[in-house]
């Protein structure tokens, strides 16, 4: 038997959606913790940032703490105008005083726009200084089929180890 | 190197998707192991519970036992009628029969409706208790895009946790 | 606390999509590592293997290596006509260089065709060969909905988890 005094690690799974916002709207693009400009911004009362908001999301789900709308949705007005990369950080700061270590979240950016790989370095550091832990940015696109490949919005995909810390 | 004494987790990942019932079709609405009046039904041969079927074909994803299809497909008549709930603890307990403890299951819907986060602890217990092991809950919609954001259908995606147990 | 001396795993996840050969195209499908004779191929520059490219990207995503564009894109013209099964060895060969042992990799095919599970012990084979580590492959479909569900394209989603080996 595994031994007792060692907790099993726990994984966690998030996806987020945003459309672009319409034509018409300037709208900034805020994307994996970063400013995008001359990119065509995602719609939404958030910033849209789906890397962040779906890191966050798998850190949740790891831990059995709720979900983004459970934390920081209509019934906690102070998160309302949050970004991405406040609401990572702030999750992780749940996910700790809630008993774990966090040992990494893995996001993959699934869209068109924009090509993430250009600044991979620098997203990587901005979202592991929110998460306090190794945080990873993949990007792929949908070979032109679905919501992302018809270029309707982005959409990312996250996965999260957490541990129980043992006292 | 790793103590070879001490066997490395594996992760898996399970997607499931259903169309939701016709109009004029009376069904009930079964998902993440509890009944939901008054919402449209899945459908499906099965109940049509993508919560289950996810943390269930999760656990077959990590553990190299096959899938939902080739454990309690057509070749397998005796669960052509199980809930979603009776699936995941049969998969569970094959997980347990072939040397893996399992550590946890995290589902997140992807859908419209019903709004799981209301009954998020009643779901996380029923299933818990099916799979014998934490089960998390988390939801998210997709910005009415794609098959779940236009309201087709409802999907759901788990990963999960398991150790195969040292002798 | 964690023993210090005992890192923790990490978790990835890849997605990757292609959309099918158009009808008067011949072209050979290629899945999970394995030729499937008599069914339509998928298109794209590389072999279309939609499962071996989620597989090294849940690698890539894991270690923090990048990913499936930036390892083998278009500025790593060596790797241009690779299979996808090559393209996971070479994955896991540099996953192992940045120093971490691979404790598993998890793949689901989500799709109408081929029904991979037909092959499933084959095609475990195969990738985990290329991978020197356990892969287990399940599939599943969207009940007619979406982007598979109306035979456009087969996607694939992964997990995987490595940890970083102590010296």
């Amino acid at each position: 038997m595994t031994d007792p005094a060692t907790p099993l690690p726990r994984t966690g799974i998030g996806v987020d959606v945003h459309a672009y916002a319409a034509d018409d709207v300037e709208r900034p693009l805020w994307l994996a913790g970063l400013h995008w400009p001359g990119e065509r911004g995602l719609a939404g009362h958030s910033d849209g940032d789906v890397v962040a908001h779906a890191a966050a999301d798998a850190l949740f789900s790891a831990t059995g703490l709720g979900d983004l709308g459970s934390n920081f949705g209509t019934s906690e007005p102070r998160w309302s105008g949050a970004s991405g990369a406040v609401l990572l950080a702030e999750a992780a700061r749940r996910v700790r005083g809630a008993g774990f270590e966090i040992g990494n979240v893995a996001v993959q950016v699934v869209g068109n726009r924009p090509r993430v790989g250009t600044r991979r370095a620098e997203a990587e550091t901005v979202l592991g200084d929110a998460a306090g832990a190794t945080v990873t940015l993949t990007a792929t696109t949908t070979d032109a089929l679905g919501l992302t490949g018809r270029g309707d919005g982005v959409a990312a995909i996250a996965t999260a180890l957490v541990v129980p810390v043992s006292r």
